[in-house]
C-alpha cells in the first residue's frame, strides 16, 4: 500500500497541466495549484499517507457529508427525508432549478440546496450549531486542533449572493424556518474548515468500520445508516460527475472546490487526497486520476 | 439462502394490496398481478429460487442492460460514451426535456432515449441486429428457448409515439441515423422478450463473476467493463428512483414495467425477482422490498 | 361613456362569487374583497368614473409601469435593454427558471424579477429613488398626496423571501451591484404606493396622448417611447396571462396583485378599474371582465 | 404611400450583409438570397407594391395564420381553445419543452406543435383537408392559381424529424389521434404554399377590414374573431421575438422561414414583404426593417 501511495503521489504531476483552482472567493484563488497529498485510513484506524499529506486545505463541500452524518445522528430520519431528498440531481451543484419545480425540496444533501436544508435542520436542532459542527468533526478526526478558516468564512459570506438565492427560495416555499443570514453563516463556517487528508481521511474512517469510529470505538452511525450513507455518497457525491465518478472509481466519496477527495472503501478504509486544480465539475483532477490510480491497484473494489 | 427465500416469498403477498401493473399497452396489462418468484444464481452457476420463479414475463427495461452489454463487446468505449452519457438523468424514465437541453444526447443507457440510442448503435454494427440480441441473451441465460413475445413487441409498435418522440428528436440532432421505425422496431422486440426469474438472474450471472459466464467460461465484459457495467447499474438502472434504491438495498440493479428487478452482489451472485405491481416509479413494489429483505438477511454487502 | 361605466359598476358584483384576495402579505389580506371601482382619463385629461374610484388601494405591481417609464426617461435605452429582455416569459410572474437559464437577465421589466432590476437601475441613477419615484408619479397624476403605505411596504420586507431569491440569483449573475436590501427596500416602497382608479387613470394618461401629460402638456416619453411601452405592455403586462388578455380585451394593460388594473386605448383615454378578488393568475376578475365590457361597448379598439 | 414602398425597396439592400436564406432543407436553401419585395393591399382591396412583390416564394409558417383563420370558421372555439393556448411560448418556435411541461398542450397556435394541432383539427374535421387549406387560401387571395409547391412538401417530409418528433409526443399525451403521417403531410403541404407579397397581402386583407374579404364582400371571420386574431399575432406571431417585433413594429405580424412576413394596420391595411436573408430567430432581416420603416412613415399606428 504504502509504494502504491508514493507511485500515485509521484505520478501526480502528470496532472498539472490542467484545471484551474477554484476562484469564486479571494480566498481559495490564492491556493499554491500544482500541490497533492493522499491518505489512507484503514478500518483499524491506522494511517498511511504520501505527499502533502499534512497540509490543510479548505475542505469545502466535504463538509456536507460531515454535516449529514451529524444531522443523522441527532434527528430522525423521518424529519430528515421529508425535507431533502435521496435522488442524484442531475444538475450543477447550485442549480436553482430544480428547487422551483419540486417545491423548494432539495433532490439530495450534497448539492448547496440540501446541505444548506441539513444546515437549517442543525440550526435548528442544536443549542450552538456551529460550535457542535466543529466538535462532530474534532471527535471524528480525533484532532482537536481542527478549526474554521475566519478569513474563508468571512470572504464566502461576502460573495454569498448564489447560496443566498438558493436559501431565500426555499424558504419562500417555507422550508426554511431560521434567518437566511443565520442559516448561511453556519453553512460557510462548515465549508471552510481546515483540514489536511490525513485528518479527513480519519474524520471519515468510520463509513469503513460498519459505523464505529476505530479511535474511541464508539458507534457515529449504525450499521444500516452507514451503508446508506454510503449509498448516497456514491449516488450524488461528486455533483453532475456522480455517473462518471462511480463508473472511473466505483467508490462511494465527496469532493470540495478546495480540491479535496475522500471516498470510501467499505469495511476497509477510507482514502483522502488532495490537489487543488479543478475540473468544470468543481472536481480535482489529480485526485480523481489518483483515485483511478488507487482502484487499479487493489484487487478488490465493492462493485467487482 | 433457501431459508431466506423461502420467507421472502412467503412474505410478498403482504405488498400485494398497493401498485398497479403496467396497463400502458394491452399485452401487459392482462398479467394476473399477485405472482412473486424469486431466483439467485450464484456466481459459479448455480440456481436457488422460490415462488413463480420459472414463469415467464416480459423483461421490458431490464433487456436495456443485455442491450448495453453486447454494445460494451461490439463497439469501441469512445464511439459508446460520445453518443450516450453516463449520468443519473434526474428525470422521469421517458423525459424528453433533458434530450432538448444536451442537444439530443441521452443521460445514461438506461433510460428510454439512451436505450434507443444504444439500439441505434446496435443497428448499425450488426449484420441482424434483433436475432443478435435474442442469441446474445440466449447465450447468458444459457437457455436456447428464450424468444421474442410478438405480440407484445406488435403492441408496443402500436403505442409507441412517446419512444417514437424521444427517437425523432435524436435524429433531429443528427444522432440517430438509421430510419426511425427500424429502431423502434428492435428497441421493442428486446423489451418484449420473455423471461423467468431463473432465466433472467442465469443471464446476468456474469455481472457477478468478474465478467465472466459461469456457464462457458467465457468472457463477456472484461473485468474493468463489469466494474463499470455495476457503477452505472448502481446510479442509473432504476429511473429517478435509482438513488432510493441505492439507499435501501445498495446493490447495482436495472427494473422494468414487466415487475422484474435483477440485482448484482458483485463477486457472489445475481438475483432476479419478479412481482407485477408497480409503483409509482414504475418498478415492482414487492420486488423491491424482497429485495430489502434480501440484503438485511445477508452478513456482506457491497457498501458496508 | 358614463351609461357604459355605471353598467359596467352594476354589473361587477356578478363577478364576486369566485377569486380570492392576495393574501401573500398581511396587509393585503385585509382588504374588503367585494368593491368595484373604474375611471376613465381621457386623452385631454378630463375624468369619468363609477363605483369606488376613488378609494385608494395598493397598486402593488403597476408600478413597474411606472418605474420603467421613469427608467426611460433617465437612462439610455442601451443601458437598459442591455440589462433586461423585452420578451414575454411565458412563465409565472415569480419564476426563477428563466433567470437560470438566461444568465440572470430577466425576459422583461413586468415581471418581478424585470422590475427589481429596474429598480436596481433607478437605485444606481438616482441620488434618492424612493422620494423620485413618489415625485414622478405624483407628477403623473398630478395628485401631490399620493403617498407610500409604510405598513404595505414593511410587511412586504418582512415577506421578502422570493423576491429576495430572485435579487440574490440576478447578484450572483453580476447583473445586480448595489446592495440587494437597499433594492428590495426602492421595489417594495414603489408597490405600497396607494392610488385610487381615478389617480392611476390620470397618471397614465399620458400614454393615451403620445407620450404628454394632459395636466402640464410636458412630454413625459417621446411619441416613439410611448408606442414602445405601449406595446411591452400589450404583450407582457399581465404575467402569464398576456396573450389572453390580449385576446379578450386587446388593450395594452398592467395588473398588480390589489385588484387593480389600468389598460390604454391608444390616442384615446387610460381606464383603470379595481376589484380584489383575483384568479389564479393575479389577475383581477371583475376588474378584467370589466375591461371586457367596456372594449365590447366602444366602436373602435385598436386592434380591429 | 406609393412613394414610402419605392424608398422601402430602395432602402432594402443595405440590409443585405447580414443574415442568411434557411437551409434547413434543400428547398429553401437554393432561394437567390437578396431579393426584396414589399405590397399592402387596402382594406377596399386595393393593392399597392414595390420590388419582387410578384415573385412567388414558399409562404411557410405564414401558412399557420390561414390554418387558424380555416379552423376558427370551421371548429367552435370551445373545441380548439381547449386543444391549444393562447400564450405566447417564451420558447423558441420548436421547443419541445414546454410540451413536456405542459402535458401536450401547445402554448399558442403559431409555434410549430400548436399548428400541427390546428392541422390536426382540421384533418379531422375536413373530408380533404389539403384541398380545403388550398381552396381557402385561393380564395382569401382571390387567386385561383395559388398552389402547393410538391418539391418543397417532399423536401419537408424528408427532413421531418423535429416535427415529428413534436407530433408524437401531442400523440402520446393523447392530444393528436389522427395518424401522425397523415397530420405532417397536411401540414407541410400547407407550408409549401408558393405565393407573392401581392397574394399573401390580399390573402390577409380580411383582418384589415373587420373580417370581410374586400374581394368578395363575404365575412371569413367575424369582428370579434378579427380582433381576436389580431392579436394573437401581436403576442405570438413572431416565435420568441414576438415582444421585439411588437416594439419596434406595434403591428400583428406573421412570418415564415422563406422570407416572408405579413402585418396587419387593423381597419386599414394589410403588408406583406420579403427578402429571404434571416435573423437568428428565424425572421427576414431586411422585411422587419422595411416595416419599421413603414410605420415610421405612417402617421397613425395602433398603439400610439
Amino acid at each position: 500500500m504504502q509504494q502504491l501511495l508514493d507511485r500515485l503521489a509521484a505520478d501526480a504531476p502528470r496532472c498539472f497541466g490542467e484545471g484551474k483552482v477554484a476562484s469564486y472567493i479571494p480566498a481559495l484563488a490564492e491556493v499554491e495549484p500544482d500541490r497533492f497529498g493522499i491518505a489512507v485510513c484503514h478500518a483499524d484506524g491506522s494511517v498511511q499517507c504520501a505527499g502533502d499529506a499534512t497540509t490543510r486545505f479548505s475542505i469545502q463541500s466535504i463538509s456536507k457529508a460531515h454535516a449529514l452524518a451529524l444531522a443523522m445522528r441527532e434527528l430522525s430520519p423521518e424529519e430528515i427525508w421529508r425535507r431533502v431528498g435521496r435522488e442524484p440531481s442531475g444538475q450543477a451543484f447550485n442549480s436553482i432549478v430544480q428547487l422551483e419545480v419540486e417545491n423548494g425540496v432539495p433532490r439530495n444533501p450534497f448539492i448547496n440546496a440540501g446541505a444548506l436544508m441539513v444546515t437549517e435542520m442543525l440550526v435548528s436542532q442544536l443549542f450552538m450549531p456551529q460550535q457542535t459542527i466543529r466538535e462532530h468533526v474534532r471527535r471524528l478526526s480525533a484532532t482537536p486542533s481542527v478549526d474554521f478558516d475566519e478569513t474563508v468564512a468571512r470572504s464566502e459570506m461576502d460573495h454569498k449572493a448564489h447560496n443566498a438565492a438558493l436559501a431565500y427560495l426555499m424558504q419562500a416555499y417555507g422550508n426554511i424556518r431560521n434567518d437566511v443570514e443565520v442559516v448561511l453563516d453556519a453553512y460557510f463556517h462548515s465549508c471552510s474548515l481546515a483540514m489536511s487528508c490525513v485528518e479527513l481521511a480519519r474524520s471519515f474512517a468510520f463509513l469503513a468500520n460498519h459505523g464505529v469510529s476505530p479511535f474511541d470505538g464508539q458507534a457515529v452511525l449504525s450499521p444500516v445508516q452507514t451503508r446508506q450513507m454510503n449509498a448516497l455518497l456514491l449516488t450524488c457525491g461528486l455533483y453532475d460527475a456522480a455517473g462518471d465518478f462511480a463508473w472511473r472509481v466505483g467508490l462511494p466519496g465527496k469532493s470540495g472546490v478546495g480540491g479535496g477527495i475522500i471516498a470510501i472503501l467499505p469495511r476497509r478504509m477510507c482514502i483522502c487526497v488532495w490537489s487543488p486544480r479543478l475540473d468544470s465539475y468543481g472536481n480535482s483532477i489529480a485526485g480523481r486520476h489518483a483515485l483511478e490510480g488507487l482502484v487499479e491497484g487493489l484487487n478488490v473494489t465493492p462493485l467487482g
